[in-house]
């Protein structure tokens, strides 16, 4: 049936289009069915809205940024069965999917060609009912060659968490250690999931991170690293679609997590990778055996598809440094490179993540890597490094720590009670950042002020939020009341030194 | 935040709001969010909509149909978390629910607070993970207390269908049979989820489906029966908007089948319940242990609740007669109240289902209600039952088979070779059915001219296509080139004459 496209209306969705009760009759169809929309050198499945009031027969209403234009005429008529519905189906009944399976989803979902109840279906049984090392295997592949890949003429080096733990900005000081030392580190991160910032989000504080494939190379080209978000690039654009299912629900399921650092770091040509796994009761992984087991999947994939993987499982017990939230964490990062007043958490993870990819590229003897990691620090190479990096990147004119600027609305939390910090939820930091704005809005955050085992009296501040909404600082301290965000106890119970319990490398080939 | 409601726009989602993004970022959302949307005597959940081409700061557009009107000044912010979204987590991270957090659950799908992605991602999780006895039981409870119910002054019997095979009218005939014998059977029903036709979707081509509670009272009291749609009332409400998420993927977990049937006949009062439990390769249970399996938990859970169960294990192994679809599901079952010649199949089990109860209330002897129910399907009395039950609950004008219509675009599919049908798919039939335009096409619907045992020969016609759209029929076409709808081999295979293979019974209590 040929229809004309008589306005763009932003308001319906990206692959809706509207049209008349009369034509949605004679095609047999009802809101949300598939239609297949095509002109000249044009065809795509769009998802039927439906309304008399709006659009006469012949005639269809679609959003801009479709590729339909006003005027256009296109033939509409009923989208053939997808294969890749029967797929998902298949994996929600607990069979196994064959390669080809998984390519006519992930095709699917580049394409758009799914509605949400679809795609958060299929995340759901990922979650629900995993996928074994084949699944994983033809995921991270059809994700790879559904998107772009960038080749560079040398060696490169990555560190990647895995996340669920607030706080985590290693990156930007084991990366600008790296580079330093000589290494070529071309890092892509994300944006936070169900977390309150993800390295990209922290990055952005200061400089732009949704650099091209050519902008990246150049800047790895010339300062050796680059500190950009993945999501910009098309690197493995199912990826980015599977996440955006994730986020209300906060779901993370792990198969998922593995395709998706490994999709994108084979796509960005990754030689050699380090996993930070962190291990706590609230972080994404529970118990040593847990984390032993999902960094032996991520050695062993790596190696079907060609990188070589080793994981640092790391102490993810509470936040790492003291800076939740994009602002705040960028400026934690910024204090340690300069050297001031910080934590010590951050600084010994930052060190050892660095120590084992100096060691692991033969840029240290083993054993040596931390020492050479601390004395690129304390030499202020790695802020310079990390300058350096901004710069290349389109920094936005801040130089120090001191620049950043944090959210004007502030509370703080303060101790019931005297004693020793015993407990400190991380997943209510994280429900508490996200409802500060995090990490939307950069300045929202929470800064905590006592870690585990530190000293507190009664009324002194333990946490200091920030946002800039007055209604969502308030909500925040609505929560607050409700849930258990520290635990304080009479005497001290535990005292973390070392940050990486143990690495678990893979074997060169 | 106040904002004044500019415009009523049918476009967006009925709980969408469009805000601009200014107040977005004051508030410090992004689309998806949840609002609160609040004036006088009106609280309500809106998910976010940003555009600053439509709406300027301090002004938004909502769907008619919300509460809102043109002109209202609304205060909006951020809405507080919803329970209901831990719940969901919990349930899909493995953990058992409490009554309480079903009730967050089913109270958050009633009021619609809950995304497509929330509500498809808890839904998959039942499919995949299941519900256990309690959690059903919770699930019941809370459906039917956040509707409404109906209570009768007498004893009420009813008969309904699990699903998954299809042709299933039986309904059209076992219930006038039941009427015709004294029962009162206040039967409502579904339409069709995953099938080509519901016994609401059948029932519709002869009369109004969408009575009133005190139109089902009035007409029970009057007839004996009603032959109505569920979703026409406010009886478990949560269930009709779980359905609509089901949907699109065909799920049918049958945690969700028990609490939907149950909690729909609790809410019609209904005391003693025939479960019919098709059976077979492609009906939604394979093996006489599952459907023994389902049996029994139908009739334990009937327990907790107060319905005295029964099930029928029924064949469902091809279609039930020869019609799919509604207008030709209709026509069957009355040829078969006409005395005309029609599918042996479907008269068996029609009167068998009836024997049950008939039994069951006392009205016949053990082992003679086969007998009871052939003489009133004989006599005519159970057509001239259905035909007040027609006429009762606003009759079309249809008295006889003869007066209905079906499809205009007919084609038919032929025997590839000679010998006897070994096999139907009950799949493949669905599908092809529904691309046709099944179940919203009334008229649209596949006739089975030959079925499992039947002699044909090369040509002969098999199937019969029927569509209002000649695109959907070629689609189906198409289709059924690539899919496997029957098979032909030399000698009779298999021959089917009793249609229930057993009968599991609750304790009447």
């Amino acid at each position: 049936m040929n229809v004309e496209i008589k306005e763009l209306d932003i308001v319906l969705g990206v692959r809706n289009i509207l049209i008349s009760e009369e034509d949605a009759k004679i095609l047999g169809i009802q809101p949300g069915f598939r239609l297949l929309v095509s002109k000249k050198n044009f065809k795509k499945i769009f998802f039927a809205s439906i309304s008399s009031k709006i659009v006469k027969k012949g005639e269809a209403i679609a959003s801009p940024g479709t590729g339909l234009k006003k005027g256009d005429l296109v033939d509409i008529s009923n989208a053939p069965p997808l294969k890749s519905i029967n797929a998902i189906k298949k994996k929600i009944y607990g069979e196994k999917l064959t390669s080809d399976e998984i390519k006519d989803i992930i095709t699917d979902i580049v394409n758009e060609n799914l509605s949400n109840i679809e795609l958060s279906s299929y995340v759901t049984a990922i979650q629900t009912l995993d996928l074994d090392d084949d699944e994983i295997t033809g995921t991270i592949e059809s994700m790879v060659s559904t998107g772009e890949s960038i080749k560079f003429d040398y060696e490169v080096y990555d560190v990647h968490s895995i996340g669920g733990v607030p706080g985590n900005k290693y990156a930007l000081i084991t990366v600008p250690i790296l580079a330093a030392a000589g290494l070529r580190v071309p890092k892509t991160s994300s944006r936070a999931i169900s977390s309150a910032a993800g390295t990209a989000d922290v990055m952005e504080v200061l400089a732009r991170v949704d650099l091209s494939m050519e902008e990246i190379k150049r800047v790895v080209d010339s300062v050796g690293a680059t500190l950009v978000w993945g999501g910009a690039l098309n690197l493995a654009p199912a990826d980015d679609k599977i996440i955006r299912i994730e986020q209300p629900l906060g779901l993370d399921p792990q198969a998922q997590v593995i395709s998706s650092v490994l999709a994108k770091k084979k796509a960005t040509g990754i030689d050699t990778l380090l996993i930070d796994i962190p291990m706590g009761d609230e972080a994404k992984v529970k118990t040593g055996f847990e984390a032993r087991k999902l960094a032996e999947r991520f050695i062993r994939i790596g190696e079907r598809i060609g990188i070589n993987v080793s994981c640092a499982i790391t102490y993810g017990g509470q936040p790492i440094g003291r800076a939740v939230g994009p602002a705040l964490e960028a400026q934690e990062a910024l204090r340690a490179l300069e050297g001031k007043q910080t934590s010590n958490s951050l600084i010994v993870k930052s060190l050892e993540l660095a120590s084992i990819l100096l060691e692991e590229s033969g840029l240290s003897e083993k054993g040596k890597g931390k020492d050479l990691a601390r004395s690129i620090l304390a030499s202020g190479k790695a802020r310079e490094k990390l300058l350096e990096i901004i710069s290349a990147q389109g920094g936005k004119g801040i130089e120090k720590s001191d620049d950043i600027e944090l959210g004007k609305f502030v509370e703080e939390i303060r101790a019931n009670t005297d004693g020793y910090i015993s407990y400190i939820s991380n997943k209510a930091i994280i429900e508490m950042a996200r409802l500060l704005g995090a990490p939307f809005s950069k300045k929202a955050g929470i800064w905590v002020s006592k870690k585990i085992g530190d000293k507190v009296e009664r009324n002194e501040s333990i946490f200091i939020l920030y946002s800039e909404s007055k209604d969502r600082l308030e909500n925040a301290l609505r929560l607050s009341r409700k849930i258990r965000l520290y635990g304080i106890e009479g005497m001290v119970l535990e005292s973390i030194h070392g940050q990486v319990y143990r690495t678990i490398k893979g074997e060169r080939k």
